[in-house]
């Protein structure tokens, strides 16, 4: 079946339902940002692939916004289709409310279904779409109508995570977000993201590629504490441990009416950004809401002390692996035909043999010569480009160990760079080292620090279009808020135990791209009259290549920290390795 | 009269009219910083005299709260009055609000005067009152009722500032205000600031200290400019070419009334922050409101190439006057004795002899030794201390000229400086350097930027607990919107033209304290790849202390900028100085 008759499919549907247009987004209930396949319905009825995206559908109309990464893909995938493609940020683009306003008769009625979007999101459409005098069917469900041969929700085995590597049990968690919910004069909350599950339950699971999720729904009141869950992928004695903690367990089918269903007098902490249409307006019908970030995903930003000392130990292995990989790199360049492709495949070999590997945490960014400047570029077999010596070659990958998540970008240069090459590393380097060398008082936000890492390259002209860093699970998404390091504003303050990237970079259209990322943690400094300071602890352990650097743009202090960053790499990973792959690494990360 | 038998003349009336609290701010209609004599009711009413706090008179209690600048102050003043002193940012000091709530009975009614009250901060406070069955009457002066002697209002003449300086007629401005309100499909703007009125309507006035506003309402529609002022400020020939330039002339009394009787199509952008709450909710029952940072603000604050060449001059004079100013205090500290309060008289004596000069403005600050640690502190003759050769002077001052207005602060280390206060001393310059060099993408904030002033000594856990810059006017208000550098969220971008305060510091309570503060214009840098970049230019011209600094804690670029400044500060400032002046310069503008 093709999209052509799988919109058409839509459209009698539609008509059936009497609404005039249909939003499908890329979306999950549970707002994730990687779908099980189950969600992938956007990608099914459109045939476009990319991981962002969304189709709307009059009788008339069908068209597909998506953003700069996914313009050459979309516009391939579309064709034949006739899905016109609406390219985000590109002057003359209608968002999709004034496509609809332009599309719609006064009156047309736009369905969706209000258990993909964000309640702040499809609040602020349906407010511009009433003040057009066209009406919102939020609650329809069209794809499970049409979607015939779809794939079942996931249904993997959900597994506990011990207490030596969580450092806190499932009471110490309801605990704290009990404390906070009377701090904030609030009953209960409803946890509905994969990951405030996750932690909040100290249970992991393998539904969704790259996040160690299991599909489940959570509520934690003063008193209770419900998991909802199919009983199919909770075994006996998680089951036991659970209840054992207070928690009861429900099935997944069931949470939306439990939350529709509150007790009146109930006081519910709700993220309006990161809970779903459906679920927030059922209990905003009933229960007062104290709109915040959601409490989980507060408290598990702040890693403790035994889930730092774990990521240091999984950043070891990671650093194990990747050495390991820059050496076969290496001679492979000079013995083999290799691609980026190839590239991406072995980094994940080479970390599939450290202890307590699961997975990769995100698909590896790979890419050589030109495609390194395109920020998410993700190699295929037919994509993928030789790799030859010269030039940069950016990669940026990451694992899950049961002990913590890694997120690396490592740019390596393959012959004799070029002045603009040389500077332009430079330049990234010093932005990198500029943060990860802050000293600040707490209640700085990410936004104050942001242009640490900026002000070198802007002094030539050049910037980069994404943040600078954001927020890392412990075993959990390789993004997670709510803290951030970019320009826009943030109300988060960078708090101690928060881990996040830390990863500035330099793009050449048509030429190369450069990143160089660590993961660091805000732990203590000072504490003087002045108040209190925090700092960043550098967790990534990985050499930086010193080919390309400039020695005389960096300050005395930038170079005295790419050598104790170097000597502190190999002190830690030396005795991992065999003498010979130390002997490499001693090389690598020899004093500038 | 003394302030108790005050409070007891307000408390009758408070019965008379039916409230049982009533609030006295420290404000006036325009919402103006400083105010006159006319509406200093908070001081005449309770013997404080600090240029901040808001007085709370029920029948049984009356407190008072400021801030800490003037806890000491507040204590002596009012003492004896059986006014309580709430001490703002202190553990345990309950808001306004809680404390109503505390003292009155439900169903209980709050009034205050809406006319001195931002919009938004009289909703906030009226949300919450409500929330605990308070009421509220805002549409209540009792302090007319009350003040037999009170002041007139201000009635010096206005006058018209020539094209010359502002480089727009007064059509110029008005058409520029018209794109705006197109833009944000507005009909009309009404202009409650005086330094918006003065700047839209080419008139300056001396009806307040430091601030060459006159007092007057404005009123721009697509079709009518209206200016609201007194028929005896205003001579012939300015009502004249106001006229011809499509201004029309009411008397000042009749703004408020004309605003509440817009007609009812009219969409009229304001804003809620700096408009006050009579005024603003009066347009609001009739009239569509487009909420917006004040249109005249945010174009006043992008200085034209006639306004910036103007200030350059005015800065130059500036900078003869102060250079002789530190000539004078050399010699004087050898010579005579000499306090804090002599220094401020003599700064504005040396000013005064510069052409065009017109008043200082702001009081100036004269902080010697511990002194210099009171952020705002003012010297009187009888607090002031007597200067000797030792130790840090602070000496933060500024003037107004037809041509400009200055703000600068230099610290002078009187003898041999300590290590930390050398230390002190060059981590002040390296941030007030540092965000000198900045240049930065269009679209970055000041928030962005502040960190660039602070890093250097956020690294040795030092902080000050102010902004790093405040926008100044052209011939207008030394603290002027809407864009900011400091730490707290501020959306609007810095554009070029664009002139804002350079001003770190260090504070060491008891000891001293460091300010460096020059005045730096945004202006264009670079456009290619990465979009547009901006930069600073600095303005002031005043040779910088260089006894204090410690030149191995300067980078090769910070050394360099100080180098390129002080050869700039010599060369725009020799020629208009005597040869003896001079070479005094000469020396103190070497290179280091």
């Amino acid at each position: 079946m093709s999209a052509i008759s799988r919109i058409a499919t839509l459209r009698d549907v539609m008509n059936h339902n009497r609404v005039d247009a249909y939003l499908v987004p890329t979306s999950d209930p549970h707002l994730s940002e990687y779908l099980p396949e189950h969600f992938k319905s956007r990608q099914w009825l459109s045939g476009f692939n990319g991981s962002a995206g969304t189709l709307v559908v009059t009788q008339s109309y069908a068209a597909l916004w998506t953003d700069s990464r996914y313009f050459l893909q979309a516009e391939e995938e579309l064709s034949g289709t006739g899905i016109e493609l609406c390219k985000m940020g590109t002057p003359g683009t209608l968002s999709i409310e004034s496509w609809l306003v332009s599309k719609l008769n006064k009156r047309s009625t736009l369905g969706f279904d209000g258990r993909l979007f964000p309640f702040s999101n499809a609040q602020a459409t349906i407010a511009k779409l009433k003040q057009h005098k066209l009406s919102v069917n939020s609650k329809l469900d069209l794809i499970s109508q049409i979607w015939s041969n779809r794939p079942t929700l996931p249904n993997q085995k959900a597994f506990g995570l011990e207490l030596r590597y969580t450092g806190a049990t499932v009471s110490d968690k309801l605990g704290a977000i009990r404390i906070e919910l009377q701090k904030a004069n609030a009953t209960s909350c409803v946890l509905t993201t994969l990951d405030d599950v996750a932690w909040t339950f100290n249970i992991r699971g393998n539904d969704i590629e790259f996040n160690p999720v299991t599909l489940a729904y959570g509520y934690v009141s003063i008193d209770d504490a419900i998991l909802f869950i199919d009983s199919s992928k909770v075994d006996a004695s998680l089951a036991e441990s659970l209840l054992c903690e207070g928690v009861d367990i429900l099935p997944y089918s069931r949470a939306e009416q439990f939350y529709s269903k509150l007790a009146k007098d109930e006081v519910v902490a709700l993220d309006p950004m990161r809970t779903n249409y459906q679920i927030f307006s059922s209990i905003l019908k009933r229960n007062r809401i104290f709109e915040t970030t959601s409490i989980p995903t507060l408290l598990k930003a702040k890693k403790n002390a035994v889930e730092l000392e774990n990521i240091r130990q999984a950043m070891i292995k990671d650093g194990v692996a990747l050495t390991r990989f820059l050496i076969w790199l290496e001679e492979a360049l000079v013995r083999e035909k290799i691609d980026e492709f190839n590239v991406g495949e072995k980094i994940r070999e080479f970390r599939s043999k450290q202890e307590l590997f699961v997975s990769e945490s995100f698909g590896p960014i790979v890419g050589y010569a030109d495609h390194g400047a395109i920020v998410h570029y993700s190699a295929t077999p037919q994509s993928a480009y030789k790799i030859e010596q010269k030039g940069f070659l950016l990669i940026d990958s990451g694992g899950q160990y049961i002990d913590g998540t890694t997120d690396i970008t490592r740019t390596i240069h393959l012959s004799e760079p070029t002045p603009q090459e040389a500077s332009d590393y430079t330049l990234v380097l010093k932005g990198m080292i500029q943060l990860s060398m802050a000293k600040f008082p707490s209640g700085t936000r990410g936004t104050q620090l942001d242009a640490l890492a900026r002000i070198a390259m802007w002094r030539e002209g050049i910037n980069y279009g994404h943040g600078t860093g954001h927020g890392v699970g412990a075993f959990l998404n390789v993004h997670e808020g709510p803290q951030s390091i970019r320009p826009n504003e943030n109300p988060i303050t960078l708090e101690p135990g928060m881990v996040q990237s830390n990863e500035p970079a330099i793009y050449r259209t048509g030429q190369y791209g450069i990143r160089i990322e660590n993961l660091i943690a805000c732990i203590g400094s000072f504490e003087n009259e002045y108040g209190k300071f925090y700092q960043f602890e550098t967790l990534t352990l990985c050499p930086i290549d010193t080919k390309a650097i400039v020695l005389e743009m960096l300050t005395p202090e930038e170079r005295k920290w790419i050598n104790e960053y170097h000597s502190m790499v190999y002190e830690k990973l030396a005795s991992k390795l065999t003498a010979k792959e130390a002997k490499w690494l001693k090389k690598k990360t020899h004093a500038l």
